[in-house]
């Protein structure tokens, strides 16, 4: 995501699209707990910024890309107030936020497997973290939201990531044109996480009812 | 905070009776999860030194400060457990905690801009590595404690860490003489916390009521 | 746990059952909430090397276990995702799994001391050191299935995890035999958990119902 070669500018430019799209709906998960107006732009910089965070700590990877870029919180922060003032019509924009939320889940799941192949992770590291950086925010919004979290219990979201790591990864280990390589890769990341939330495909539950111990 | 130049011996002072007071709260939120002896130590631990260890962690500032001074984990897990002794007269000390309270998170924000100053970090990252200092460990709390942070969705807490933060950080830039400074923003700081207390200044909520997507 | 010199090889085999037996309880926990299958692994990959990972952070320990060996990270999400097809049986062999559940406490804690023992932290932080890789994870589970943690609540585990650290890292400080030592501390903490399971000992609990202030 943020950590895209200045080249990629297409990317790039749709990361910071996503970055803003992450923040604009954590702001109405904000919004549906009556937070006040500055928890609304906190949670829009945890919920956009925390996966890469959560990974960069992981790999050691100092600075963080916020750190070094505050313009990042600017972005998701002002993105979250922005929303403040426009929910209902963000609301009504459903459906461009869900294309908008699969752009920002694949981009930030190849920016993620960029950060750790730049670190000669090993692969099954370079996809887990391409996973973290497109699903962690999730997770830590609805903790903050008192939430079981989403990711666990819903359509496909973290496959998708896995999927767009897997098949993005692949290119690294085969040195193939990258350029192509990224288009497909995301092509087939969206199409599939579109095609998840049309069809409603939905990973099998699993569902335990015995006693707590 | 636990990172005040030596020579700043009032302010370490009331860094230290802050740590104790923050602890000495959480435990009373650690009583009404009727949670045991030990997991109330831990719950003072988390709060009152959680934000400097989250601040350190992506600033990558190491070691931590409670690594370095295990003697930070003795003052406040110490008074979380003489909380449990006390527990009605602290609850009825509640005007002096108030003020405890805010004193603590004037100099823990303060803190947290100096450890940020020192890594030659930018003017907003300094702003943001104060208010994470000052208020990350109230939210690791309420996490803990399974609410909604009140962080975000209450008095103006994170807003007078922002302003203090902003004011302190203005004296970095000016380089202005840092004593009188220093003085200056405790002042403002803790008073602008205690009138939004006294008057329940509240920052507007955002309450959005659309359908779950 | 995953850090034991290669020579101690019972203790790092009964470190990987574990670590797998960590991950199948967590995966029951996450049926209890009808996670997802992918959720399912995630949950159980966090409960077992979430408690690891924290340490690693707070001593800046890099790399981290699991990004070293990601086997550990098949092991783990492995063994939960088994866990989803032979629920019932997991949850009839109850007591098979308290006793596993208490060598991976103690095996935990004892690799946790040395990892920050081999970093010459003091003594209080190699003791911190091995409470968190010991019982950290089980709170990460908990906050993510959107409970207060039961370790704030329940049996001694927390205090098993300090009597345990506090003995073993007696051993550094006298510069005993260390394999006697290290037979002695586990058979000393794997029985003390299993008579406070067997005989419900409990730490005092602090209930407080004082008015939210």
């Amino acid at each position: 995501m943020w950590s895209l070669p200045p080249s990629d500018s297409v990317l790039h430019f749709l990361s910071l699209v996503a970055l803003a799209a992450q923040g604009m709906t954590a702001a109405l998960a904000a919004g549906r707990r009556s937070m006040d107006w500055l928890g609304v732009c906190f949670l829009g910089c945890i919920t956009a910024l925390g996966g890469g965070t959560l990974r960069d700590l992981f790999l050691g990877h100092y600075p963080l890309a916020w750190v070094q870029n505050p313009i990042y919180l600017a972005i998701t922060g002002g993105a979250a107030f922005v929303t403040i003032l426009i929910a209902r019509l963000v609301h009504r924009l459903n459906l461009a936020f869900i294309v908008l939320d699969a752009i920002g889940l694949v981009v930030f799941t190849m920016a993620g497997c960029d950060v750790a192949w730049q670190m000669d992770a090993s692969l099954p590291i370079v996809i887990v973290s391409g996973m973290i950086t497109g699903c962690a925010g999730g997770v830590l919004r609805d903790v903050l939201c008192n939430d079981v979290p989403l990711l666990f219990r819903s359509e496909l979201y973290a496959s998708v990531s896995v999927v767009t790591g897997l098949f993005y990864a692949t290119a690294f280990g085969l040195k193939l044109n990258s350029e192509v390589w990224t288009v497909l890769t995301f092509v087939l990341g969206v199409s599939f996480r579109l095609l998840a939330v049309r069809y409603k495909w939905e990973m099998p539950k699993f569902v335990f009812t015995g006693d707590e111990r």
